[in-house]
């Protein structure tokens, strides 16, 4: 019996989850729902159907999941709540401040209707958190710390473009070495974000925009620059579209802590991710996820859900005897 | 409500165990068992009492969890079942080609017990199968391998005591890094035991033992050491006492993926671990695995898990709306 799936926007992350379904034999994409002109959609698998996001409501029987690959700023707040009133969903919100309201509100949605709502589902939130759960509860005399990248953030490249005179940005948040290597040696030092990462960017500027005050404006920007070392260059769009067409990302989750009486033991757990296609890998993560769900509901479980109420062994194609002999 | 827990077995093992309940508040160690005299055991934990082995079925309604803490060898595919059909379990059994057949007896004693048995959980098998079992599902295109060492293998070190002439033995499993930087690179490589790791002997002869003979017969022994390339130092008790004492362990598990229609992006996981000492962090997971234990119990599950079958929330102390705020 196959999960079939229907995607819910199809951005970088929609086609992200279509691929990854692709690579799954029990996974069956069944419908792509978008809030564009379905016509103007062209999608890769084929014999599928692209569907105005209107119609959703009917595929009500005919999906055993909905994956949400909407943005957390705006989309998903309301989008997860609504759906899981029809179907189990599946979302990657990551605003990590407002995970707990996006879970009572996903959970109240769930709950009356009787479906599986996982949020916040890909890598951080998602691996991420796992990580530091498995490792906080082996080591709870300890401390962990996350790095991310070097890799391409989609907010803080965002929020570059909307600057007057930029036409394109792309911004890179680079772990920085010295910082990693003292958490590595178990040091457990306290760091500010700006002694964790760097953000460099790269930034195509119309024809005579003051650049001085674009990169004024990059660096000085709240919470996205201004606690950070800040690299700015201005290349052109050839150059643009020749050096940073990719998404790549990763990132690691380090935890240090001590055992023994006198805490003389001392132990590092490291998980670390070198992605090339952060929406292809965080799509992989959701259409596993959707495979998860579809087994929570079979199991006649409801409400809001996130990775770190799955039993692992879900997450999987393969069967508890072929974990247990072959994984285990 | 705190977990009662008794231990069964105090070797290094169980001295973990012990080591790590004292760490965690909700956690509570209720009493030792041995199979040698309870007079001549000293723990460290201050009113807990140390008993015979033959006085465990006593403590039946006394607590939620038993550890057992003996080798994989002999004791456990023993243990396991008989205290099965009385408490709730966990043990770190690591015989990986046995783990079907132990998994069946263990389920079967709980089974007709009502009880919850929850074998293999260290960190190879345990940790480490996590870090296999998420990366498998989420890059189903892919290769891992797994890396020991960095450290001290007991069973390599057990099976060079076992020859004629030695009066002790330390065996440090070391990972190839020209292997390890391969992998990590995505190259996927065929390796054999030879290409990925050294067996580092360290041993002390008896005096007059011929010592060729004692090298031949360690690097010549079936299956512990005839695939790799091993080195043989003969050192002397008291360089044995002052250089080998600690029980240092880690490793590594490592993915490549591919993912995208045309596999052209690749994506690398990798999960390691630097541990001071094995049986401290072994000890420490045991701990956090009995939590999980008690909690499914207490769900109403019965028969044997892995923990591939356990919610990962279910290890941690926290509650999930603190996991949900602050770790997810």
């Amino acid at each position: 019996m196959k999960t079939r799936i229907a995607i819910f926007g199809y951005g970088n992350l929609g086609r992200g989850v279509e691929a990854a379904i692709a690579q799954n034999a029990d996974l069956e994409l069944v419908a792509v729902f978008t809030r564009r002109d379905p016509a103007a959609l062209r999608i890769r698998t084929p014999g599928v159907p692209v569907l105005s996001a209107e119609r959703a409501p009917e595929y009500r029987n005919k999906i055993d999941v909905l994956i949400l690959c909407g943005g957390s700023a705006t989309d998903l707040p309301v989008q997860t709540p609504k759906y899981a009133a029809m179907f189990n969903v599946v979302d990657s919100f990551d605003t990590h401040a407002k995970i707990p309201a996006h879970f009572a509100a996903a959970d109240a949605a769930s709950r009356a209707a009787g479906t599986v709502s996982l949020i916040s589902c890909g890598w951080d939130p998602g691996l991420f958190s796992l990580a530091r759960v498995y490792a906080d509860a082996i080591l709870p005399d300890g401390k962990d710390e996350t790095f991310w990248g070097r890799g391409v953030s989609q907010g803080h490249s965002d929020a570059i473009r909307r600057i007057e005179g930029v036409l394109d940005a792309r911004q890179y948040t680079v772990p920085i070495s010295a910082a990693v290597e003292a958490v590595r040696r178990g040091e457990q030092p306290t760091l500010s974000p700006r002694d964790k990462h760097l953000r460099e960017c790269w930034v195509v500027a119309a024809e005579g925009a003051d650049k001085a005050r674009i990169e004024r404006e990059i660096k000085t920007m709240p919470y996205y620059f201004d606690e950070y070392n800040t690299t700015v260059h201005f290349i052109s769009a050839e150059e643009m579209a020749r050096d940073h067409a990719g998404l790549p990302h990763g990132g690691s989750v380090l935890r240090s802590g001590v055992t023994g009486w006198n805490k003389e033991h001392r132990h590092m757990v490291e998980y670390s991710l070198k992605l090339d296609s952060n929406p292809e890998f965080t799509g992989s993560v959701l259409a596993a996820c959707a495979r998860a769900v579809h087994r929570m509901a079979r199991e006649g479980m409801c409400g809001c859900k996130t990775i770190l109420d799955i039993p692992p062994a879900w997450l999987s194609a393969h069967s508890g005897e072929e974990l247990r002999a072959h994984f285990l």
